[in-house]
């Protein structure tokens, strides 16, 4: 049988102790996600900071695992920072983000081509039902922090999302605002 | 599909909003849980006052749950207030437990005997691995608040522990003690 265990989060930071896992993407991983492929690349030029960060708990053996999300501020000519986003490779398995820190925008879609945004502020949880893809934005000024909680078998596909980008995007406009992607092919 | 939502936790009350279920559970509720019926008699003539509820949001079609138990502090003869109890039908799901406010201690047992103690603190999640039964006591002076994860599929079986006890208890000696629990059966 698999020991229980005591995780301590930090809502601020998001470290996860003790973990299991810990990975970074630099804004240099994130080539091709952003309207402005010129504007990427000056900010590239000026440094490769970290863009966000993931850290989690996982045990094989149990069903379901969780960690968090760092984002850091910042915009790539108005458009926000963001993760890369992805649907689950299982389509019958969702996803919660409870959000501890920090000011955000999740967009969702589906494949009938229906998109959603919930917001993400402390104290909320986001509900991923099962079959949408979803991609966090950080619109404020401090690092968005959540946790999030899933199955072990859910799996994330980084393949299309990436790739094809989401049918919304987030701009700094006098505020954030919600925007079709002038780039998405479908 | 099921609809993404908004959906508000509030760490202090424990209110979940919107919600999909709310029930409490009065002292009246959990006779035959403590140690000392005497007393539990005596504290119940004083009043029958609320000892924890339970707030949950629940959408049919997803696989994932959630929701908050927001646990009174009080002791009945030197035990600390605590909830029914329960494994889970499904062996091979868990659940996870992360502490928003209060302080506590998570009673775990198996059925190959075996005991454990997860300390419940803001800040810090649980790791409830699948084939663990589960117990949360109030140990603090204050609400224990805490947000639950689990597979809709997990269930709840309360035939087994609050009609037999757990291995452990929590009794106020000085500060929360963990001891045998005289009346298991074993």
């Amino acid at each position: 049988m698999l020991e229980p265990d005591f995780v301590r989060i930090d809502g601020v930071s998001g470290a996860v102790a003790p973990q299991t896992g810990h990975y970074v993407k630099k804004l240099s991983d994130l080539r091709g996600l952003y309207q402005d492929a010129g504007a990427y690349d000056a900010l590239l030029a000026r440094g490769d900071g970290v863009a966000y960060e993931v850290q989690e708990y996982r045990k094989p053996g149990s069903d379901l695992f969780f960690g968090t999300t760092t984002m850091y501020p910042g915009q790539v000519a108005g458009e926000y920072f963001m993760t890369r986003g992805h649907y689950h490779v299982r389509p019958d398995l969702g996803e919660v983000y409870y959000t501890q820190r920090g000011q955000g925008v999740l967009l969702l879609e589906n494949r009938a081509g229906e998109t959603r945004e919930v917001e993400m502020t402390p104290g909320s949880i986001a509900f991923i039902p099962p079959g949408w893809a979803h991609r966090s934005v950080n619109t404020g000024q401090e690092p968005l922090v959540f946790v999030w909680v899933l199955d072990v078998e859910a799996g994330n596909d980084y393949a299309e999302i990436p790739t094809r980008g989401m049918r919304r995007i987030v701009v700094a406009d006098g505020g954030p605002q919600v925007r079709a992607n002038p780039k998405h092919s479908g």
